[in-house]
């Protein structure tokens, strides 16, 4: 019964075996976001800051932050965004950057216990970012590729997050502070993507006991209707035992299968959830209000 | 790599391991339809008729043909129905009683190879019904209860369906032509049912090597948007092996998550079905014209 405890400075969010999944809003991110982008270079939060509002009000439990501009300040920026953030959301923050230094800056800014996102299998890597977790008494995400890349073989992607958990616990890094991201392929490119991720994610938990997120949209690039595709992806992980992912709560589609599987694996409780949001479909205001509550209980 | 092979005059479905999901559509059953059933018992098979072109053009690749009327002679209404059934479609069907002689009676007029549902674990019933299925080389379903009626316990259902793939092999059935349906239990009234069903599903695949089915709208009973529930349901059940429900094709919710379900496991070969069901969304009978010729191939 692995739980990753994060926090903001109010409220605690519960990753875990037998919990409803968490959703981690992934819209505040430039890459691929040209406006965002510029604006964010300039100095405009606004997005950044309506953006926050309306993942949170659409059900994220978590956001991720990412400020990766090519040619900005990224420490600057990523410390920036996640004090705006912080400042109108309550949501524990998943702190995104593959710079060491825009990672310091963002943790040394943030109230409560952070995600980290994240630390590879790459030795210099590991030496860098766990330290720092570490230090900072914050939760990591573990990504499954190392130096050789990314490998299409699910074993070597296991041993890689095998190697992550056991340096983190070198670095006095408990297992339950470690979510794996298994590495999700678009299923356009490669049939067998789907099948072993969920083999991936059965193991990860019965084997190294570890929660585990992924990048879910991947799964679906280039394909027509991809929120279907994206949606039916998740509550499939989820009932192989995937706890959460980093994804948009903005489409109906995704997070009905999502609140379904929750339904399914017997972690939304007498279908509580499920049964109060569909009592009043227009009453989607009143709907938010339980379920924020509810998410204030870790 | 189990396959089982039903047949209609003219064409073969296969269920199996690694090949997309068989919806056998569920509505040709008077149980709970009244007028149906008031029609049937008059004689009067229009809607049957309707009924089975219906489901076809949504997709079902076979039909289930219930005749359970009470006090209305079965064994005759069933044959009709299969008669009258396999003059407009040509998909194979799954011939649905408790009667035994209701079987009997659909079995003597059916052409091809069908799939006889269904057989439990009672040794009288057993008796009855695998010499019946071995005589005319037909595919039977295996329902996992016995005397004792549905345990709630996974290791009980299992031991039932093994003991009944076990009897089958001593008429002569392989296990090949034996479809065990795990028993779905409905999510509202018992948390645990999904998790059983999946867990299930892998161990009938893994250990006794048998396709599996069920009677999937039983897990939303009770429950809003229960379309979908069981579409979810359906997606994570195929996601731990199972290979074939019987459902209403109807609902295109249901139907979207068993094709995404196809291409996550890779069963729909380079998305190909996905692809072209989206290339052009008003195109429906274009859409299913090429499906069908799809599902001509074994």
């Amino acid at each position: 019964m692995t739980d990753t405890i994060l926090s903001s400075a109010t409220r605690e969010v519960a990753i875990g075996f037998n919990r409803p999944f968490v959703m981690i809003g992934e819209r505040i991110n430039p890459t691929g976001r040209k406006l965002l982008a510029e604006e964010m270079k300039a100095g405009d939060f606004s997005r950044v800051k309506a953006d926050a509002i309306a993942q949170v009000e659409a059900g994220a439990q978590m956001l991720d932050i990412n400020a990766g501009i090519p040619l900005a300040d990224e420490p600057a920026l990523l410390a920036q965004a996640i004090e705006l953030v912080q400042s109108v959301v309550d949501v524990p923050l998943s702190i995104d950057s593959s710079i060491i230094d825009a990672l310091e800056a963002g943790i040394a800014v943030y109230q409560g216990k952070p995600l980290v996102n994240s630390v590879t299998g790459e030795d210099e890597v590991l030496e860098r970012v766990l330290p720092l977790v570490a230090r900072s008494g914050a939760a990591v995400v573990a990504i499954s590729n190392d130096d050789t890349g990314i490998s299409e073989d699910p074993d070597v992607r296991f041993d890689v997050a095998k190697k992550i958990v056991e340096r983190a616990a070198d670095h006095g890094i408990s297992a339950a502070d470690v979510i794996v991201d298994p590495l999700v392929m678009p299923i356009g490119a490669m049939g067998t993507a789907g099948l072993q991720v969920f083999s991936l994610v059965r193991r990860l938990r019965e084997e190294l006991k570890v929660n585990t997120t992924c990048g879910a949209s991947n799964v679906s690039f280039g394909l027509p209707n991809r929120h279907a595709i994206t949606g039916t992806f998740l509550a499939m992980a989820i009932g192989h035992g995937m706890t959460s992912a980093i994804m948009s709560p903005l489409h109906p589609e995704v997070k009905t299968a999502i609140q379904a599987a929750n339904v399914l694996t017997g972690t939304d409780t007498d279908c509580g959830t499920w049964i109060r949001q569909h009592r009043d479909p227009n009453a989607a205001g009143g709907a938010r209000e339980r379920r924020s509550n509810r998410r204030r209980t870790v």
